[in-house]
């Protein structure tokens, strides 16, 4: 990964910004998780390195713009930079890094670089789309999981993708294994809002719900619910929760295992992936870590 | 031009969502410059439309994303997005576009696809200059001019210097007369937002220097000023002025010439564009009909 960390400072670096360079380095990296699918699969090729910086930079970029359109004030346990220099100055860093990351990829075949942009414009629909279905109680799980792809699943499945044509190894199953290892990530992540303590989460607990976002767990309760208690839940969408409310919620997911099903979905997605990528033991294990986090 | 707007329309379809139709349908599409400067270099290139389709898009997009930083309420005499459908659809609206065009830009070499994805990290980091710099009274020539060069002219610079490529004329010289018309094009405009009446501008009369922004009139105005009247100009910066303070400053320019001395370095600019594109008619004749936007 140092090489990876090397290639973004030089990218930064070029962007030829003081004021770019030291907002950039006030944003967490995370786990860099995309840069290091595209080094698992494509390490032989010397301009992984390259590619692998250029998906963290438009990961970042979308993240900034994700925060601004969410008012986020923390990401990843620090403040935000809409939080700490304003909106405007997060809107503007995210088009920098956008068009810088793709400045860079003038340097890959035609059918590389088209997958990772298209990715950006799907994940940018996906967040559209995200924030339409927050204004109503979206109960309909195909929407939801439409959406999910577009937003958390499109960019992971171009990592994968483009890095295996980087290495002529099978596009096919490498974007599966992508698309169902961002897709089973993003519904444990659902999940994690309601299960996980919220001093680990950073952030209060059903956060998503509060935002309208109507999450696998939520749709299956919806689902489950006769006709008065559906009407209740519904009352509750969007709004600030009392400790009661979100009690109420939270044991009717219980009754009716709605936690279990989503993972159930996340572990089905995931075991596809493995299926497919069953000779490669670092990619299943990836797979395997992700899945591990939910307890 | 009808070439480009079927491209356009085109790309908008192919990004396959109604929301964002909807949208694209609301923008004024603006004078289309840039699409018709690429056209007429390079229309002998079959790709010349999408290539004008591609820098409209982006043009589309870094409007949205600084009307939103601008916090400007109409763009073009029609309301902004950002005020009729809120600066997070601007924002999303703005990223898709952007991400569409950069997909674009594939089908193209990779000397013009980096030419053009460059420009918009340039567009980007001249955005965040302009607005750190309204913070203070800035009255250094040269820094406005940079901030100018990046904020503006890249982009009609990158199209002039991407067509010439694209019909094999000379680059260096489409890429000076197109630098030269974007920073002589900003020149008159932030001119006219001191001259013109507020009604054909569609926003108040002086709204620059309102907003922080001391254009090249202000700045000559500083130069030629002693230091009690500089404090007097300098106290008015970044206000809400009245009838008084606003007719001050103007008498002020008329006495020491600053709109004559900027509009004469718009001259200069266009004349040096012109020097290099005398066989060209139509080319000079478009720096002609923006000279002549001033009276």
């Amino acid at each position: 990964m140092q090489r990876v960390e090397k290639e973004i400072a030089r990218l930064i670096k070029e962007i030829d910004y003081d004021e770019v360079t030291r907002l950039f380095e006030k944003l967490s990296g995370g786990k860099r998780l995309r840069a290091k699918l595209v080094l698992k699969i494509a390490s032989d090729n010397e301009k992984a390195s390259l590619l692998g910086a250029i998906v963290e930079l438009i990961h970042a970029a979308s993240l900034l713009h994700d925060d601004v359109i969410d008012e986020a004030s923390t990401r990843r346990g620090v403040p935000s930079v809409n939080a700490t220099d304003g909106s405007k100055t997060a809107v503007m860093l995210g088009d920098i890094l956008y068009s810088k990351a793709f400045s860079e990829l003038v340097f890959f075949d035609e059918e590389i670089a088209k997958i990772i942009a298209s990715s950006v414009t799907s994940l940018s629909k996906g967040e559209m789309i995200d924030v339409k279905m927050a204004n109503d109680f979206n109960h309909n799980e195909d929407r939801y999981l439409d959406m999910l792809y577009l937003k958390t699943a499109t960019l992971i499945e171009a990592c994968a993708k483009a890095s295996a044509i980087l290495v002529g190894k099978n596009s096919d199953s490498h974007a599966l294994y992508g698309r169902n290892l961002g897709l089973s990530f993003q519904i444990i992540d659902d999940i994690l809002d309601i299960t996980a303590d919220s001093q680990i989460l950073g952030k209060p607990s059903m956060n998503d719900f509060v935002e309208g976002k109507c999450t696998l767990p939520y749709i299956y309760l919806y689902e489950a619910l006769d006709d008065e208690n559906r009407k209740k839940l519904i009352a509750l969408h969007k709004k600030t929760m009392n400790e009661q409310e979100s009690a109420w919620i939270k044991q009717k997911m219980q009754d009716h295992n709605t936690i279990e099903k989503s993972f159930e979905l996340a572990v089905k997605l995931s075991n596809e992936a493995m299926s497919v990528m069953k000779n490669d033991t670092e990619l299943v294990s990836i797979l395997q870590t992700m899945i591990k986090r939910s307890y």
